[in-house]
């Protein structure tokens, strides 16, 4: 049995109160609050545990460098890969996916050659390939989602051709709540030889991700989202496709030997992550997948199902609110703008007076707001430690706004 | 009045025991304990106030912001930089020098092309102009330190022919502990028309700097050096090569619009920091550097120098000690191997059973140990906290290990 006031517990910072009303914090789309364990983790990494990693032979440099290694297993545990060597950590989503795109894409790529992506794709999964448009002549092929906001696979499979070269997915929309079927479009790109990297930063919090059955070849997840410190993440890249990559970093760690006309580098993961690495924060991260672990993801997508289900049917009472989105087997992230032309960032200003805290803006979806027409929308995303009362207090607070502004 | 006790005590690890003694942290150069202020600041950014920064409109999201724009202040202070605009914020001196590489010097330079260094750089102001090397056939460049470790401003700018492109230099050794004269190099590189990229990892710790008097182009620092949390640092740049700059990590918050065929970015310092920041560990980075300015920077440089006196005179009566690194006016960084050729991991290991904390190897300093016909060294680095008793620890300790092992 989940019991989500145990978990509101586990959160500090959820017993604060914003504008003398109980905080409602519906961003978690944007960044995730952090349960106790994290920030016990972090601050006894600092006040008792801390020293530089690798190399360090004395006693808080070897703990350090424990603690930080086995976090590699921790991630590798919680997406479902075998082999931790293809966990890279990385500073969070964005980083990881310019990894692939200047250690991979860059010296592949040539003029004319094509990669495949949804219209909902984050700018973390958007801009590295557009470097590589303006910089080397590589094509955008856009997928387009349907009115629902669904994603078809096959749409996305049809749309590689002979000069495809990559498909860049997101896993999970940050605007739609969209959920792809990723097994769906790596299976069809491998069978036209085309890698797959797929942006996990919203679908690993959300719900049990097993890379072994999924196959995608890149699979970016951030910290930060995942209820761990701001600064951490990871990204899994299947063996192969380490091996054809350059490194993309240069500094300490990630070589074998230096010298003034010669340079090696050290094997995979290590190749890809140079100089002091964010230890505290990483170490808070496994803490993090650990508590996830322990809730258990299934039991976690269960919960936010419940969440969604029920915000579903609240929101679309409100016969005044334009919601985006409607894909049955989305996540719990709902954006909308309300009639009468009220502005999103005047929306959540309202709202946060509240207690209710929503993200208003184009939440780095700059595609996507062309195809639905918007410049910006409200968007209230959903996490672990929500509960129903909390959804009341958003349409409590939304139906204030609606007589105010309507 | 420096009081080196009151200091201590803010630091919470230097508290504790290593096995069954007090620990003597003199591993510095790798990494720098934390004061229970930005501990505190880590914790409060966690439990209290934390959400995604930028464009959030909710009350959390505006205090994270506002903590972590402040920053930027904090440290164009800190570095003596009048224009805050022109401070990046990175995960730490390595990305911020693989900034320079990617963002400035790979789209200029060509084949033929040279990048100037010193024999006595970190790897992290090394590996990434191999990169151009093996990539685009820059060629590198490189000055050799004297007798003591000391490096020859004119030796460097005679080192500039016509096809030098750039300086790249570290202010402060990280093996010798010497200073490099930065003002004299960069007015005679300038003289010649070429930009200067300095390494402050070490400098910025260990005294005041004022980049408005040396005037290089680039300088980098790193949190986790400067008693800040791991993952947090920073870069100045110069706004004339900033206007050179193309954006190097492509994702959100660095771009003004993207659409499907275009994307246009954002004015700097904003347009090379992509995604989201490492928010608390930067806000700590902030504490730290206000810890440092509290103290006072000439206050922390004469402690040293005082830490550096004692400990020369001490280590140099150890006539079984290979001292590295005589400059006169060097840091209080020693490196060392025994006579005897016992290995310094073995002395790093010895050191440890009496809790003296020092760092065995090549310091991520390969074409130095070249330089100085060694594998590896020992390598014990002082920091603010540390006191002339520590300095005796350590010379006990060597001497136990010149017992054990002479």
């Amino acid at each position: 049995m989940y019991d989500v006031a145990a978990v509101r517990r586990d959160f500090p910072i959820l017993s604060r109160k914003i504008n003398g009303r109980p905080l409602v914090y519906l961003d978690n789309g944007a960044s995730a609050q952090k349960p106790q364990a994290v920030i016990n983790a972090v601050t006894r990494g600092y006040a008792e545990e801390y020293a530089n990693v690798h190399r360090g032979l004395h006693t808080l440099s070897n703990i350090a460098t424990e603690k930080y290694e086995a976090v590699r297993g921790i991630v590798a545990r919680f997406l479902g890969v075998a082999d931790e060597r293809e966990i890279v950590m990385t500073s969070g989503s964005t980083e990881g996916i310019n990894l692939v795109a200047y250690g991979w894409a860059a010296p592949r790529l040539q003029a004319g050659d094509e990669i495949v992506l949804s219209v909902m794709e984050h700018h973390a999964n958007i801009v590295p390939w557009h470097f590589l448009r303006e910089r080397q002549g590589v094509v955008l092929k856009w997928v387009d989602v349907d009115m629902n906001g669904d994603l078809d696979p096959q749409a996305v499979i049809d749309a590689i051709g002979p000069r495809t070269k990559l498909v860049a997915l997101t896993h999970m929309s940050n605007v739609l709540g969209t959920m792809v079927d990723a097994a769906a479009v790596v299976d069809g790109a491998h069978a036209k030889g085309v890698p797959v990297l797929l942006d996990g930063s919203q679908a690993a919090v959300h719900g049990p991700v097993n890379l072994d059955a999924i196959g995608a070849d890149f699979y970016a997840i951030t910290g930060h989202k995942l209820y761990g410190p701001s600064g951490s993440g990871a990204i899994h890249i299947r063996k192969e496709r380490m091996d054809e990559m350059r490194p993309f970093l240069g500094g300490g760690d990630m070589i074998r030997e230096v010298h003034k006309d010669e340079v090696t580098y050290a094997d995979p993961p290590m190749k890809f992550e140079a100089g002091t690495p964010a230890i505290v924060q990483q170490i808070g991260l496994g803490v993090a997948l650990e508590y996830l672990m322990g809730l258990g993801m299934e039991n976690v997508s269960a919960h936010e199902r419940g969440l969604r289900d029920y915000a579903r049917e609240r929101l679309e009472g409100l016969n005044w609110l334009n919601l985006q989105g409607r894909s049955a087997g989305k996540g719990a992230i709902f954006s909308f703008t309300l009639e009468g032309g009220a502005h999103p960032h005047d929306i959540s200003t309202v709202l946060d007076k509240k207690g209710v805290a929503v993200r208003a803006g184009h939440h780095c979806a700059g595609p996507l707001m062309d195809h639905l027409g918007l410049s910006a929308t409200c968007r209230a995303s959903f996490g672990l430690y929500n509960t129903v009362e909390e959804v009341d207090a958003l349409v409590d607070a939304l139906e204030f706004c609606h007589e105010l502004f309507g």
